[in-house]
Formats: structure tokens, sequence, C-alpha cells
């Protein structure tokens, strides 16, 4: 597939374009621009915001151990078998100090669709930089939009803040519980009940399913909601099973997002929450770089020998902060 | 002792002489105004901090029911049978919307002291304003020194966040438990080893006493500090019984504190953390006005239209913020 990245030029808007052509070196240097975060990243951005809007993206979250990985795999399997284009999965970790599909589960996984050209596995780790993870997978998915992969899987390892808050900024969120969980007061206190568009119980062959899918109906229904009943579907994903029906309530609930308009108000809260993220985070950052500022320690001294009160301080290096 | 506040004025300065001459409902209306928050409390603050530098802070802290009250009033008589001035308590309790006295808890302790015009004693709720109890606590503090109180007690309900924060903000901070609260890995989960210069372990009449201080010695053996060794010291509150060595504890302890310069050096972090806390609100209500404005629309506006990406957006944002 790939002869190496040597004599790649390594300027964004030519990766921009090998990538668009079907390079996936290309594609993947472009992501970790995207992953890198600060000016490049920007100007990737730049790069593939007007071009990207079209991408569909589905969140997979749910606890350790609950299947999501192979549940995906075979949501791959069906959409590729019916012809919707190329397919990605954004693997998200935040406990991983490791990014860029070096993680043992995607080699193993990428074998499995080591043939397909027209699907690409991703893993991405949290890096500490500006915003994190909350900005660099929609960041990701605009790149993946741009060179046109018109379906996008957001999968998390675990269920912390993170993870169902990357997860739950997709357009269908389908959270995968297994009958051997517990109950779905567990979901609940995750916040899942909230983000979750689709629930499937798997590994459905197990004891306690019938009790897990009724354990969920009933949390539902004590909070619902309008428009949307999420349903609650049993799946077994290493033999397959269910996953027809779980693709075919993924494609009623995109239909019922588009009908009512939802979905274009979804992404448009969804970019406003990014830019409000971004936003906050420059004020901290220039927040942080005046601390260590001879200004800051001046004005400190002053306050530090009780000639300045520490709130007329603080507006003296707020004031400071606009200049 | 009172006699009503109707004729006086109301104004922060005028307030402050009066305090200052021993006046109680004039230090009550000033404590008032400075827990109120926004310009008024920078007013008043404009006013105490320069006169302010001098009063010595003890936090008690420790699970609910651990007799921190009764060890306060025990305290109070202590210094008051020792001569060392007028004497507050600002009794802090994040959980409750009440503020200024007018607990039951409150009315009951103030009985016990209400012949003593040298004691005052002040409980202090969430009012949810610019940095809440974090800040409105030290105001207080300053308010409380600058009409001439040599010594401020600041006790906390429970060990939430905010009351080890607060707690422990003050020059000896005494944390209380019981022989009945369990062992001292609650005292560690709480973040209390980190804040503790004193420990106590009250109700030493009660069996378990022995090992609670062991537990205890254990865990501080574990992270020792450099310097300053926190002793673990028996009482019994309700008898006043092992008052007098925690009395002298404190008084090494603020030794220690004053023939290292450690005391100072603390004073000037506690004053660049609420200046640094201050600074940092004030950036965030800027943000939150802003993104209530007529150029936040507009910009929102040409991102969700995919005219323009986050990050310039937010980047154009943070400069108007400067104008």
């Amino acid at each position: 597939v790939s002869v190496g990245s040597r004599g790649r030029s390594s300027a964004p808007a030519e990766l921009l374009d090998s990538a668009a052509g079907g390079d996936r070196v290309s594609l993947a240097r472009l992501l970790s621009l995207a992953e890198r975060g600060g000016d490049v990243a920007r100007e990737v951005d730049r790069l593939v915001f007007p071009r990207a809007a079209g991408a569909y993206t589905v969140g997979m979250t749910g606890s350790p151990g609950a299947g999501k990985s192979t549940l995906t795999d075979c949501l791959i399997r069906a959409s590729r078998d019916r012809d919707v284009g190329r397919v990605a999965v954004l693997a998200v970790d935040p406990s991983s100090p490791l990014s860029g599909g070096a993680l043992l589960g995607d080699r193993v996984r990428m074998q499995d669709h080591a043939l397909d050209e027209g699907v690409f596995i991703r893993s991405m780790a949290s890096r500490g930089q500006l915003g994190g993870l909350s900005l660099a997978v929609p960041l990701a998915v605009r790149v993946l939009d741009a060179v046109g992969v018109p379906l996008v899987f957001v999968e998390t390892v675990g269920v912390g803040q993170i993870e169902v808050d990357v997860a739950g900024a997709t357009d269908t969120t389908v959270v995968v519980v297994t009958p051997g969980w517990g109950d779905a007061v567990q979901a609940a206190k995750a916040g899942l009940l909230e983000v979750a568009d689709i629930f499937v119980v798997n590994k459905a062959d197990r004891a306690g399913t019938r009790e897990a899918e009724l354990d969920l109906r009933r949390m539902l229904d004590m909070s619902p909601r309008e428009g949307w009943d999420p349903p609650v579907l049993p799946t077994v994903a290493s033999r397959g099973e269910g996953v027809g029906e779980l693709w075919d309530a993924i494609g009623r609930h995109r239909e019922y997002l588009e009908e009512t308009g939802l979905g274009a108000e979804r992404r448009g809260a969804r970019l406003e929450r990014e830019m409000r993220l971004i936003f906050v985070r420059m004020l901290e950052e220039r927040a942080e770089s005046l601390s260590a500022s001879p200004e800051w320690q001046r004005v400190l001294e002053e306050v530090r020998s009780h000639r300045l009160e520490p709130y007329q301080a603080a507006l003296m290096l707020a004031e400071d902060l606009g200049r």
C-alpha cells in the first residue's frame, strides 16, 4: 500500500491533495498534524473546514469489555456491504500516551481490513495540547470529511467524562452495555442516558439480557425525551447477530435528524461548543503566560507588601491583557 | 448591646470607623457587604487591606460531628483566659444558603459568649458570587483584622473540597477526627494530611483513640514533610481536656512559622492565589458577557455556515476582548 513517506511533501495543502486522491499515508500524516495542535493544526483546519460538512459521525461508547470494537468492525463490514463509500474509525483512548495507530489492538484490527483500501482506522490518545481530545477529534473528523470519507465511527475505550463527551459529540451516539455489566443505573451514573440515541445490549446470548434491556427501558421511561425514543437492541457482535438491525436503527435516527432539522441544529451547537472551548483555552493560556511576566511579578509584589489589594491588582492585570 | 441599625450610616468607611471603635453591629454590616461580593466588596477591601496584616488565623476542619464547634469554643475560652485580645470565629458552611449568623447553631453559640464583647461569631455560606467562599473568607478575615481582632478561627462544617481549601488557607490548620471516624485513610482521601499542621483526636475518652492516633502517625510518617512535623493530640472538648495542650501546639506552630519566615511566605502565596482566582474569574465573566454579544452571534453564524473555522473565530473573539 505505502511506499514510505520519503519524498512526500509535508505541507498540509499538498498532503490534503494527495489524501483526497486516496493516498493513505498522506491522510495519516495530515491527521498527525491535526492531532499535534497549535499553529499547524490551525493551518490544517483552515484548509479542511470549508471542504467538510457532509460526513456522518457515529459515536460508540460503553464500558471496557462491552465489545465496542467488535461491534464497530461489524458496522464497518455492514457499511462496506451496503456500498456507502469509504469509512473511518477514530479509536479514542484518553488514558493512552500513544497515538497514530501504534496500539496493538489497532494493528490486529488493521489486518482485518488490510486489503480494504476503503477502510481507515486511527487511534487517538490524549496529547495534553490546547483543548485535548475534545478539539482534536472533531478536527480529525473534518480532515476525514474533507478527503471524502462520508462515514466516521468515533469509538471510545471506556466511559470517563472525556470519552462520554467525545462519543456524545456525534450525530448518532450508540451506547453498548452487556448483560454482565450490571444494571442500567451504571449507565445512568456515567451520564450515558442523556447522550445515547441507541442502546445496544451486546453479548445477548448470555443470561440476563432480557433484564438488562428492561432495566434500560425503565430508566429511559423515567426521564422521557421529546421526539426520538432511543431503541434498545440486542446483538451478538462476535457472530454478527443483530448488526443489520443496529445498522437500520442508525439509519432511522439519521433520517429523524434530517427530517426534523435537529441534525443541523446539533452540528451548529457542537461548532459553538468547540469555538467556546478554544476561546476559553486561549484566555487561559494568555493568563498563564501573563503570570510569568515581569508585570505580574511587579503587581504581585505590590499586593504582598500590602500596597495594593487583590481585586485592584487583578483588575490591572486584566486590563493589561487587552493591550 | 445593640441599639438597632436605624440611623447608622451604611457607607463602608463610616462602618469601618464604628467597627474599629468596638461597634458590633457596624462590624456585622461590614462583613455583610464584604460577603455580598462585587463592587461593594471591592470598596470594603480597598479600605481594610492597607490596615490588615496582623491577624493570626487558625483553620478548624474535620468531618461533621467530630466536635469542631465545641473545640473552637474551648479555644475561644483559652484565648480569653490568656488575654490575647478580641477573638472571632468564621463558621463556614458551603452547603447552606444562609449567612450572617442566622443559623440556629450560631444563636446557641452566641448565647455562650453573649456577655463577652470580645468574642465575635459569624456564619458564612456560599453566595455564588465571584470566587465564592474562597474569596469571601479571606476578605472577611481582613475586615476583622482591620478593626483590631488579632485572632480569627475559620471553622468549617465538613470536609468537602471548598471547606478543605478554606480551612487550609489559614496560618495554622487544625484537623479534628474522632476515634469513631474510622481510620486515617479517610483523612488522607479528603486531602487533609497535606493541609494539617495539627491533628486532634477529639472525644478521646472513647475506645479506639490510641488506634486513631497511631493510624494518623503512620500516615504522616509515610509522607514525611520537611520542617514542621504535625503533632497528633487527644482532646475531650466537652470536658475541656487537652485544650491547653492544643493551645500550646498552635503557639509552637506560630513560633515555627515566624522563626523560619514560612508564615510570611505562605501569606504571600495565599495573596497570589487570591489574586489569580479573582483574575481568572474576571476573564471568565468577560467571556460569558461576550458570548451574549451581537459580535459573538455574528462570528458564530460565520462558523455555522462553514465560512470561518472555530480556531480563527475564537482568535477574533479573543482579540475583541482586549478592546
